[in-house]
Order: C-alpha cells, then sequence, then structure tokens
C-alpha cells in the first residue's frame, strides 16, 4: 500500500496543508486582523459572483465544454481556486474540520435522499 | 516518515476521494443529467446564501465566536460542507486539478501582494 | 396628461415611497442599528442565494415558463421582493439616488455596447 | 397636489419605465435571446458579488461612511445600479410586478414581526 492509497483512505479531503499555507500568508502580511469570519463569508461570495460572471451568457451545453476554450478554462481554475481558498480559511478560523464536516453532511444525504424514490427527482433533490 | 506525513507533503489539498463519492452519490440517483457546471454554480451561489444568512447581522467581533452557539455552529458546519460539496463537484465535471489551481494562485498571489507592500493593507488586498 | 404619465415622464424608477416604508419598518422595530451597508449586502446575498435555489436545476427553457406553475411563481414573487426590499434599503442607508444611479449607469452602457458592435454578442456583453 | 406627490401616492415602488428601456436595450442589441430568468439570476448574483466586494474589508462602521470617499461612492452607485437593473429585467421577462410584489411582501412581513415580540430582535428579523 502507498502512501498515498493510505492518505486517500483516511480522508475523503485533507485541506490542512492548505489551511497552513493560508494562515502563513495571512500572518506574514498582518492581514488575519482582516480576516473574520464575516468578512470572509462576504470575500467568498465575491468570488463565487466572479465565477457565476464566467458560466451566465452560456447555455448548460456549452458550460460542458467550457474548458475547451484555454483563456476561459484559466478563468475557471483561477476563480474555483480563489472560492477554495477563501472557503479553506474560512473553515479555518471559525475551527471547522472540513473532513468531518463533509462526512456528516454526505452521510445525512444519504438518509434524506434514498436513491429509489430520489431516482432523476431534481426537485426532490432541490428541497431545502 | 508517516505515511499521513507524506501524504500531505505532496498536496495543498486532496479532495479525490470526496469528489470520487460525490460522483457516485449523483450517478446512484441519476443525478449527473442536473448537474451541468452553470447548475451546479447555481447550487454553490444557493450555499453561499445561506452562509451569509448566518452572520449577516453578527458584528464582525461576534462572528469570530459563532462557534460558541451550539445552533449556530452546527449550521456553519452544514453550510460550510455544502459550499464544498457543490465546489469539488463542479471541480470534477470540470476536469479542474484543484490542487494543482490552488497551487498555481497562491504563487501568483504571492507576486501580487509581496510582504513588503502589503503589509496591513487590505486595500491592495482587495484590488482585483 | 395623467399624473401617472408626468410621473413615468419624470423617473425611470421611483423607490421613493417604499424606501420610506422600509425605514419606518426598520425604526418601529429598532433594527436600524442592525442595518449598516456591510450587513445589508450581506442580507441581499442571502436573497439572491435564495432566488437562484429556485432556478438551479431548472432549464433556461424551463427558467423563461416557471411562473406557469403556481407555486413557484408565488415564490419567484417572494424572492424577488426580499432582494428589491434590501437592495431599496441598502441605497437608503448609503444616501444613494437609484434613479440618478441607474440613468447614469443605462448612459454608460450605451456607449460602452454600441449597437453595431454589440449585436448578439454576449461576450462583449459579459466583459467588465 | 403636484403630480410628483400622485405619483408617490400610487406606488411603492414605479419601476415600469426602468424595464421598457431595458427591453428596448436589449431588443436593440439582440440580446433578449441572452436574458432567460436562469441567465439573468447569475448576471444578479456576479453583480452582488461585485457589490460585496466593495464592502468586504470594511468595518461595519466604516461601511456607513463609505459614501465620504469619492472613488468608492462612485462604485457603490455604479454596482447597485448594476443589481437594479438586473433585478427589474428578470421581472420584466417573468412578468412579474414588483410594486404588487414588495407591497404583500411588506403586509406579510407585518403579521411575520410584530413590533412588539421584534424591538431589537435581530435573530427573529433572521429566522426564515
Amino acid at each position: 500500500m502507498t502512501s498515498n492509497d493510505s492518505c486517500k483512505s483516511e480522508h475523503l479531503i485533507d485541506a490542512n496543508q492548505l489551511a497552513l499555507v493560508l494562515e502563513k500568508f495571512a500572518t506574514d502580511r498582518n492581514w488575519s486582523q482582516f480576516h473574520s469570519p464575516k468578512n470572509l463569508v462576504m470575500a467568498l461570495t465575491g468570488e463565487v459572483g466572479e465565477l457565476s460572471e464566467i458560466f451566465q451568457w452560456m447555455s448548460e451545453a456549452d458550460s460542458i465544454n467550457a474548458g475547451q476554450n484555454l483563456a476561459t478554462a484559466q478563468d475557471v481554475k483561477d476563480e474555483l481556486a480563489d472560492v477554495l481558498l477563501y472557503l479553506v480559511r474560512l473553515a479555518s478560523v471559525l475551527r471547522v474540520d472540513l473532513n468531518e464536516a463533509v462526512t456528516n453532511k454526505i452521510k445525512a444525504n444519504e438518509l434524506k435522499y434514498p436513491v429509489a424514490s430520489s431516482l432523476g427527482v431534481s426537485t426532490k433533490y432541490n428541497k431545502k
């Protein structure tokens, strides 16, 4: 068993190194003072808005092939990264274990959306 | 060196297992038909909106201590998980390597925001 | 000329009465203390997220006919109203004249997107 | 009684002229094809994201005085206008009467948040 296999077997997601790098990035620039959860949620909102702007005039079919245009593909990578950076930083300042949070949420979703009754039904999926 | 150390040393983030679980979750329910990038960006927007609602009337100081209220702490974990689930699913359908994307973005940010000129300056940080 | 015509001829939009009603609504409940622009932008984000959730799994074609389902039509009216209420309240606390702001923005857009070069081109429209 | 008074007395909000101008703007450029409700909600999301970016690193106190910086004041006017333009266009393509929608919503909010039990309580206000 390689270390990579064992790593994957231990976590659905492991963002610990990223969280440490982002904390150092903020500390080095004395930016931690700006990184309240409230502010980070607004920064996350801004980046999701930029992601939305990439796809707003695309058809669903075009959005599936967005990566075929090199400039669009790079924009997508950059915005997905920005959203992820703020999300991991936000979880870090809130002391939330993202792996635990998603593991529990997926278990809850499996109970909420049984395969039989959810098959191909987006409306059920859509319910809060 | 443990496999865990080596895992962490290889990636800033490893979401591969989560991406596989989410793909199976969607495939089992025949939901892949709904998971166009355009739709997933809208679903991501909805979850970020729910995250924003948790913090909208809090002061920054209160947002830092949001975890001290058990009900709020659970809401925060659930919404952070929902945002992460849609983000990882979106990257997966777009065939974007999140670890590569964030690694490149952090390198770019280090050049864009030199420590000396960025020290404690949020306005610079705020610039697009 | 009726007063209604003259009203319309004077403004692209007149939200003054709504702004006054919202200010009284907040003052009566001692909610003005919560209505900082920062907080109201987060509340606006939450409502746009709820609007997005209505349409996230719909095709574009279905979104055009969303009003044909009575329950969906009511949800759409409610969320459009919530977004508008927070937007008008936000402009009010920031002392922004919405009619002046949109009038100037439309003039700028007419220069930015000349008919000849913009005809049927969403990419140009999409550029910041 | 001036026509302006009578105008205000008839509507909480009158955006009919703006809706007509936006429809002509889109028709002249053959952009109506892009203006499905689904796409317009994404465009609205993008503009709210830009609005959020203006305030993300501000304290609440600074956000109240955002208009004192001329450059920030202009950015705020432009983004509030962009959000309003897409909101009115969205209501227009969905055939929603915004004045009726907000009038009904305010009546519902008056029942949902009685003055006595809502006084200074943001948590109640925050409940869905």
